[in-house]
This record gives structure tokens, sequence and C-alpha cells, in this order.
């Protein structure tokens, strides 16, 4: 999906949410458990229950790798469901030397149908680079992640610049791609680094989890994210999917994916 | 497996050799390619030609993802298939926030039988500590990679302490385990940098990458790198199972095997 699709999905929508399939067998609804096929069902369920107000999902591929073959299965069925009209993101975190992630690469963007795939920088260029080669698709490199650990290295002073590493991060990946096929997971739980990021990455789409389970405020981090074509998507994942472990789980999940469209709504009127 | 087996290991067999199946369909021997279970069958007759000269093998996550559905097939058969008289590594690159290292750890610890993982650092604690959890299974956290994107981020400065990231990451990432369950992630390109990286962890195990194709020499590595339990797996991967492409591929493998097993014996008789 080119930017111009995605914008264009954004304005139509008025939505920048991306449900996150983080299907953890253990807590979907007990009716399911039992299913031959639960993973892929559950997922059918709340991707055709929460379609109308999001422009993307993202699957977390731990939770169907930690189901051995049957989990891949699960994944694959999952990521063909997914209408084009949506924005699929594979959160996988991957990234090694050139040869072995230009594997990575071809297993999410030729293998299976991804739009994007999220990426770790510790390697550097060659890491990253093989998966900017493809046309009109996104990699989406970790700047600043929402969990505890985020201290312990990304936000360390370097000492050429007192620049922070994830700041460096983002400052020389931006030279290995555009803000067409480059994206950076922001997370949601320091929302006030995100004014300061727009100052480095005033252009590029940034993805932000974090909002919902993790604590981040979707108002905060449109306030200081939002730019002139959106340039977010938010992601919500347990917050959504295990809205409820009832019978009604898929349409208790499309209620908390409309609050948060509607809440998004307001803010793209602006 | 114990670092009390893995060492035992080591000095009755004279190795330290860790032989890496990046598995590459389009690379095995074209009599092979046709074959309805080619991978496995490639991984099977060089692990059975390997076996005496070496204590591990290393697979190359990636390499079997690009394969879809059939090439997880073929890393589960294969990881089945090692000895358990041999260390099993999943060369995975992984590393999320806690409750997504967990799933990968279960995919890696208990879903498969595997020994040890490679985790990336850059999310912290959170995102590494998920995996020590695990009795008699080893973390092996990236420290200085082989590759020439190391210098990008893992060698800048720091501004507390001069010290560079890399060197941040294994004295930080240290008090998180012990030398019993964690080892790191040491490039052999930068041979040099052993002896100093063996000042910050003199215990450690070190998995050293890049011997062979990548350029690393196994006698400047086993100087600097060699302590009082061996604390080296130097891996080699296309250099060993690539070494012809003929029908004779697994003799010429562990031809190549043989060669660096007994330069390891000198190594280790001094």
């Amino acid at each position: 999906m080119t930017r111009t699709e995605l914008v264009a999905q954004i304005r139509q929508k008025k939505s920048y949410l991306t449900v996150g399939l983080d299907t953890d067998i253990t807590k979907i609804p007990p009716h399911l458990q039992s299913h031959p096929d639960a993973v892929f069902t559950f997922n059918k369920a709340i991707i055709d229950a929460t379609l109308e107000y999001c422009v993307s999902y993202k699957i977390n591929t731990a939770f169907y790798e930690s189901q051995g073959l049957k989990g891949w299965e699960a994944l694959e069925k999952t990521v063909h469901y997914i209408p084009s009209t949506h924005f699929k993101i594979a959160d996988a975190k991957r990234g090694d030397i050139g040869n072995t992630s230009s594997q990575y690469a071809k297993t999410f963007f030729e293998v299976l149908p991804f739009d994007a795939v999220t990426v770790a920088p510790y390697m550097g260029e060659d890491s990253v680079r093989p998966f900017l080669e493809y046309d009109n698709k996104w990699t989406i490199v970790l700047g600043l992640t929402s969990n505890a650990g985020s201290l312990d290295f990304q936000k360390l002073s370097l000492a050429s610049s007192e620049k922070m590493l994830y700041e460096q991060v983002l400052e020389k990946t931006v030279s290995w791609g555009t803000p067409n096929n480059l994206m950076f997971v922001v997370g949601a739980t320091r929302a006030s680094d995100l004014q300061h990021i727009r100052t480095i990455i005033p252009d590029h789409f940034l993805l932000v989890p974090g909002v919902g389970f993790q604590g981040g405020s979707l108002e905060e981090v449109s306030q200081y994210g939002l730019n002139k074509d959106c340039g977010l998507l938010v992601n919500a994942s347990r917050a959504i999917i295990f809205a409820s472990s009832k019978e009604n789980f898929a349409e208790e999940a499309a209620t908390i994916a409309a609050t948060y469209a509607a809440e998004m709504k307001q803010y793209l009127e602006v």
C-alpha cells in the first residue's frame, strides 16, 4: 500500500486505528477454545466486527509462533483474510545481518502479503536495508518503545551530541528510506516525547502502541503526533480484542474500536 | 543443557564448533532441490556428517520462515533430529515487550526443544527477562555483531561513561542473568575487540559468528576469547554447509568441519 492510499483510507474512515491481533489462545472466549481452528475463528470474528472502525491490523507474530505449526497456519489465514483496504502490519521485531534480513523481508513481503514489518535497529544499516528494497512496502523501525526497558538503552545520552540513542536511531535511519517506505514505533506511554520526536521526523508515519492496557493517552498522542497527512497509526490490542470473553466478544470489541474511532474523528477534524 | 554439560561436551570432543544451519533452499545441491522435503533432507545429511566435529547447531529461523509453513515444518523436524548431546541454538534475534517476549520464549523453549535463543537488547530488561526465566535454557544477547552496520549504533560512545553502547549492553545485561544462563553474540570480524570484551565478561560464553564467509580468524578469536571453561561457541554456516553443491556435499561439509575442529583442538590444548 502506498502512502497516498493509506492517507486516503484514513481520510475516508476518519480513523487512524490499528487493531492489534495479539491473539493469545489462553485469553480467547472459553466457548471458542476447543474449536479446531480457534485462533483464526476468533480473528475472523474480530476483523469482521472492527473493519469499519480501523484502517489497519497488526499481527503480533509471537502469539502465533508459540502455537507451533498450527499457529503459523492461523497467521497465514488471518493475513489473507484482511481486506486489501486495510494496512497489514507484521509486528515481528526482526533484524539480522543482510543476507538473513533479506530472508525475513521475503517472508513478510513475498510469501505473506503484509504491507509492513517492524524491525529492530541494533544491528544497523545493512540489517534494515533489505526491508526497504521492496516497492510499496514499509519498514517500521523501533524508535522509542512503550515498555519500562526503553530506559535501559534507548534513553542513554551519546557522547558526541548529547542526543539520546533513540534520537540518533531516528536521525540516522531516516536517511536510509523515505517517508513513503519508512515509519517508526513510538510508544504512547511517553506522549510528551512525541512533541520532541516530531521536530526530528515531522513527516513520517508513527506506529504508536501502548494506548489501552499499557496506559497511553489517545488525546495526548494525537495532540503531539498528528501531522498534515495524519501521520499516526495508533494501535490497541488487548483493550479491543479481549474486551469481553463472552459469546458477544466481537460486538464488544467493535464497541471499543468504535469509541476509539469516534475520538480520533474529533482530533482529525480540528 | 547446563553449563557443566556443555563444557563436558566441549572437553570430550575437543571442539567448540557450532554448525550454522542457514539452509537457503536456493543454495542446496541441485539434485536435492526437487525433493519434497528438501530442507530437512539436506539438514539431516549435514547433521549426520558433522556431528562428531561440533558441539552445537544453530538454526537461523529466517531461512525457514521464508519457506512458509513448509519451512516451519522443516525447522521443527530439524531441531528434533539433533541429538541431545548437541547444544541447539535458535538464531532468531527476538525481543519485544514482556508479555510478547514470553510468547517467544515459550516458542523456542517449550514448543520447540531449543537450548538457547538469540535476543536483541534494544527494548531493555523486560524484553530479555522472560527468556531468562527458564531453567537450563540460555539467552544469547546481541553484544557486538559481525556486520558493517554494527558501527551505526553499537559502537557509539555514551555521554555518561565514554563507554560504547555495546559495552553498556554487556555490563547492564550481565546483571539480569548468570554465566549459567546468559551468553553474548560477539562477531569474529573484530577479533581484537574480544580481548577488551573479556575484561568486561571474563566468564560468559560467547557465540561467535563471522568465521568463514564473513572473514573472521579462528586463531584470533581463540587467542582472545578462550577462558578456563572454553567459553566460546564459534559458528560457521555457509563455509561448512555449502562447501560443495555436488552429491558428496555432506562429505565435503564434514571435511571443512573436521578442519575447524582440528584447529580448535590445538587451541584447547595450549
